[in-house]
């Protein structure tokens, strides 16, 4: 058997200008590619060498979309042990809502070395490209990344710690809960000169950036949701769009993703 | 006068090559760079053009060595009125603890355009080089990006939840702090099954990690501060480290800096 080493990497948020050096060298140098569903088709397609194999096993689970986990793992084992050169490839980083912990099991339960290569979180890519410090002095303590995706299990005291909080709260994978969230942060009175920035595919040609305050938001119609990667940022940060907003962003409220590697599994299957 | 911008970026947390490919680009081709103290000097001398001009602009108030802000601040505004190409790189990312606000509104005054790229937060290379998944299911609920720059001003309220959260910690330039934080986190029933990594210039080849579980950390000497960046991570997810940790790391608790692009400074001066 070969020496085996996996490396595990965060491919930034979706501009693929926004992967680090390192996790790009490993990318073009990478006999076999494990890559998710929120990872740059720019990346894999500019940069994959012709003969690496490239597998697609993103999530998504409100289309019934999926690959399960046990499966990744058996993929990453299976790679492994022949001796390839394995990148597993996330979307943002790696050490944040990515479940790196069940593939860092495997890999050690079968003695195959790994390598960590942190990148940009998209709530970093959401906060820049939406000109929203996320810790800006006077107006935010710190930052939490939270996610909504058990609501049932949410207590009444973290609800109120949500809502009374000075740090900035930015939700992942969170965008069929808008309403919940509103509702909930509204009956824990939740300041109103705080506000929710509602940023969708940030960093790629399709961010768009919809602000709305707490004062006014019982006034009006949330955004549906959507089947792109949607971030909620909350705070008092959020009014800071209004003054620093700098990129240009597209106007309707359209369902074209930039992502959806899956595309591409359909696409090769034809 | 020419138009002009200025591109305010990230670096990331100090292994060269954990910059965005697109800090890299505008590195390259900046004609004026303002830099801060914990950009990784290897990016300054191996990538910056030979006409760049390369100013340091970093702040370590513990020595007594700092630029004013509005010094900095005039020097954007300087460059950018010259229409040169400004490239205002940062340690890290631009949107966590990084005082971007006092720039975006200076830029803002005199009408200068500019982009923000994000970068790779030391908390996110922190947790990766330690095999330290911020979030991992079952360990956590999120995490928090926090600073314990004034202590005076944290509650009673505030330490307890901090005590008793279910997020990981993550805190940024308080290595001044950590016999405060510890003891007052012990004050407030911290959970013993919870602890502290004390990891030291993250991604560099000085990187360092040192743990702490709550339950012993009476019994045991802390840390003495040191003069290089250094998070704290708290939390269950701590534990990890110890199946999880994959590098290589400095052994002796030396005060070898990676960092410090003063030196820079007094070299070009001698």
């Amino acid at each position: 058997m070969k020496k085996s080493k996996v490396i595990l990497a965060g491919a930034g948020p979706g501009d693929p200008e926004l992967i680090s050096v390192k996790a790009l060298r490993y990318l073009q140098s990478a006999e076999v590619i494990l890559v998710d569903r929120l990872v740059s088709p720019e990346l894999i397609s500019n940069y994959t060498s012709a003969a690496a194999e490239v597998i697609y096993v993103g999530k998504q689970c409100s289309k019934g979309i999926f690959t399960k986990q046990e499966d990744i793992n058996q993929l990453l084992v299976h790679y492994a042990k022949l001796g390839k050169k394995v990148l597993r490839l996330k979307g943002g980083d790696v050490s944040i809502f990515s479940n790196i912990l069940d593939e860092l099991t495997v890999l050690k339960q079968h003695g195959i070395t790994y390598e960590i290569v942190p990148g940009i979180s998209a709530g970093l890519a959401a906060a820049a490209g939406s000109g929203i410090p996320l810790t800006a002095r006077g107006y935010s303590r710190g930052v939490r990344f939270l996610t909504l995706f058990d609501t049932d299990s949410i207590s009444e005291e973290l609800w109120n710690d949500w809502a009374k909080t000075e740090d900035t709260l930015v939700f992942y994978m969170s965008g069929l809960k808008l309403k919940h969230l509103v509702k909930s942060l509204l009956a824990h009175q939740i300041s109103t000169d705080k506000g929710i920035a509602v940023i969708q595919q940030a960093s790629t040609a399709y961010q768009q950036t919809t602000i709305y305050r707490f004062e006014t938001i019982e006034e009006q119609e949330l955004l549906a949701f959507q089947y792109v990667p949607t971030l909620f940022v909350i705070g008092r940060v959020v009014e800071l769009h209004h003054d620093f907003a700098w990129r240009d962003e597209v106007s309707s409220l359209d369902t074209l993703s930039y992502f959806d590697n899956h595309l591409n599994v359909l696409r090769d299957a034809i």
